[in-house]
């Protein structure tokens, strides 16, 4: 199976070496096209453009840094949509909103081309071995012939409908990791001012109905008060605003959701936008001795 | 070693017959003795009354249903307290409050006695297996010389310090976790208004860092609107309660946990409160055409 | 002094007529131009278009129903934008988002207008008795020049600088309402629930230092549950959603507003949003016995 | 008619001194009885304990400073309870919990007399004018019998039902006003860090349909950061756990309270608690920069 790939940041030259290893033709392009070097010793070849690689390949896929990215890519000079057309396929990777997916959509079927939204759960690691989790929705028929690939980058993906609805439900994931964040924060503060132990709360929690990844990795950080970003704290804010939007737009309260905004919101003015989202710890600490 | 034990509910029937089956000579004493009878077969002797078991053991093990009957056990005729002497421990695993904890632990010590509050976390299925967790605080010598008894009835044990911290661990292991199971609803109610399918999102979470036991296991029961009670709602609601007021006494501002509680008031007021606390859904799920 | 008037709706025909009823001279303009004809009778003139009136008037005023309407007067064919020019000012007294008004300013003001936007708080009463409070922003000439029109339709007004600072003025005044009017309704029901009288809560609320028209005006309506609206819930919410908006960019953290915006959604999902904003009482007796 | 009274603080001197101007006969007592000279030149007899007032009065009238003062004057040696008996009202005016109303009314009714609690609303000035609010509740009879007292000492009173009813209303009236002055402080917070006056906001508020004393008496100064305690803000962050509390009891879920309760304890943990409770601007304001 031959596919192009457009993106070549952290995430995409893993997934495109996993492509690559796993037995694709594999046709890359990267804004910095010298970044496509070493995927070449693995066997890939270039395209010079977002259009020339289309050209090229029935299959298209990108994995771009945000939704400008990914919207240059498609709508720039010598980009996807030159060269998009009946009987060829774009599929995006890129983490972007409901609103970027649908306009790329909506462009590429006037072309004759079909579409899929396919943003991943997962970071380097997951994406180097193969363990990503891919939330697509867009052209069904797209997504089975798609499945190949998925396999590879992935360890599961799912179909989720229509377009948007892949980045709809990495906001209800995020909104729900953003408030556990937060009772996570206020359980590691009230157990210290509480005079009990910080270190022990997190033994007990692992071992109980509610352990989870998150808090085994990230406690041990946070009770050092170390938080280097693995996703800031200001994205995560941006992620809990647009997930209280979609609520608003269809009548949901979320109270808990809410509270915890405001909680990152304080964090912010405490600036602390740029560190990891879990410094929320530091906006539930805020008191005259420890601020 | 020989221990005495006091109550045996389902929970505490389980860990006396832990103790037997690894080789603890077993001094069993219930309200309603008849319950006595099954763990004789296995090889425990009886005692009359809380003060002869606390007469004939050197340890002696209580596990009781609520504060009042923890109390009870200590305090009324033929109990603990005419026999506790220097050189006798005393070992509650109950789960009780603070103020409850340090009560009994303060008559144990003026008669000369040692106390140890040793709440667990888990239930049925866990105490039978000897996979509790177990929350004990109070007397370190006695601590140490429990952890045999500790080993055969938990997977794992901690020594928190004075009385009282093994009842506040517990509530802060609560409060996370009911703040948890209210994010978890408004995702779950986000996502189906949405237009998203709750089923993929639980497998979508279930796949990721903060997957956990607790989405797992009560996650497709609540799609199905099944809330049949593990722990009821009301005494989640009470441990929220009580972990706000823990935080009052400490000027810990918790604005998440605050939010969860007055969820899980709403669901109280829906008539909700003994259902188990995942029916918190319910009061997410509030409006004119789903109420 | 001569002025054109755009808009005759509620407001606009009681601003215009007290223009009138003071010794202004007015053109008016509305988008059904019979809706003139009562204002000609107490001596207006009538412009055609708003481009005509422009052309008549050194100074035009416009009161109109919404955003959009706010933008057609000006951009549209015969609008504004067609005789706007230097020596002329125009004052949208309107009620628009910040960034309608910003639009408006720059295209006057590339024409070589002034501009001033001036929202305004009061409706029909004050309107008809000349006592708006009005909060201009923008140029500050233009603002001087139009006290005397100020003086005769409010009894106050306010010069707030960049123009964007109007609407933003109303949103912080409206999410304060917004919250206050939750205190108030779970007060009502707390006191309700409780087995107090909800009549004498009122009063004795009238009787202290929260003593407030608001509270005095809808209470004896809510606790008859009668919500016929004055300012519509949809709209209070809109305006909570803003402010919090506003917040956010400002990194200001507003556990209260967002505690309020998630009642007044809940009030929405109950189809409460066009009743008056009181109705989020309803939102907050929420109960299996009362819902 | 002639009246003991109990307790001559700022609040009980002025309401004693208002029933002497009136023609009461009025017998004092005060723990320090050298207090009781001032009132004295003004007609009063003096008592030496409670008990000999309560013994030389049909109705005896009780103003002090806590719970812990109010249990005192009555179960201590030479207390109420001693001489209080069939055809003797004792009316206890001073700001208590519902709980400790019930346990004095108990014992008052046990001995053959009749209790009113009656609780005020208003400070010094108030009581110095006979301009209180008085929340009375219990006999009905002694009630009615006491307007005489009450209309010298107060501008308006109630009768609110059965005792601790009292004690409630004030706790929901505060429960309004500490929500109103959160809401009012994200306002002003917001205000600020937008761009807006918050001079001009107070200006455009007192003009408006909030417009209240407490806005207008508070707002000058807190934009000063001034926070001299008239009310402390530990006190109203105490009623509104208790008011949270009664919602509890009630299953009455109050979201806007309870965020607000979170941010009083916010600023309790930047040591601001004995400040006036406006002082929660504070909390809000906490920023890197102007914390």
């Amino acid at each position: 199976m031959e596919v192009g790939f457009l993106g070549l940041g952290i995430m995409g030259k893993a997934m495109a070496m996993n492509l690559l290893r796993h037995g694709f033709k594999v046709t890359v392009w990267n804004r910095t096209l010298s970044k496509c070097e070493e995927l070449v010793q693995f066997g890939a070849s270039v395209g010079e453009t977002p259009a020339a690689v289309v050209k090229k390949c029935k299959y298209t896929i990108a994995m771009l840094s945000d939704p400008s990215a990914a919207l240059a890519v498609v709508f720039n000079k010598d980009g996807v949509l030159e060269q998009i057309s009946e009987g060829k396929g774009y599929i995006d990777m890129s983490t972007v909103d409901a609103d970027t997916s649908i306009k790329i959509n909506e462009a590429i079927v006037q072309k004759g081309g079909v579409f899929l939204e396919a943003p991943v759960s997962g970071s380097k690691k997951p994406a180097e071995d193969g363990q990503l989790v891919i939330l697509a929705a867009g052209d069904k028929t797209l997504y089975e012939e798609a499945i190949p690939a998925f396999d590879v980058m992935g360890k599961k993906s799912f179909f989720l409908g229509q377009v948007g609805n892949g980045a709809k439900m990495k906001l209800v994931v995020n909104m729900i990791m953003g408030s556990m964040m937060n009772a996570f924060s206020e359980g590691l503060v009230l157990a210290d001012r509480s005079g009990l132990s910080q270190q022990i709360l997190l033994d007990v929690l692992d071992l109980g109905a509610i352990a989870n990844p998150m808090f085994k990795m990230k406690g041990p950080a946070m009770i050092q008060s170390n938080y280097s970003p693995a996703f800031p704290l200001k994205h995560q804010q941006k992620d809990m605003r647009l997930a209280l939007a979609l609520g608003d737009e269809n009548a949901v309260s979320m109270p808990v959701a809410a509270a915890a905004n405001e909680a990152f919101k304080t964090a912010r003015s405490l600036d602390l936008g740029d560190l990891d989202f879990s410094a929320v710890l530091e906006a539930v600490k805020v008191s005259k001795n420890k601020a």
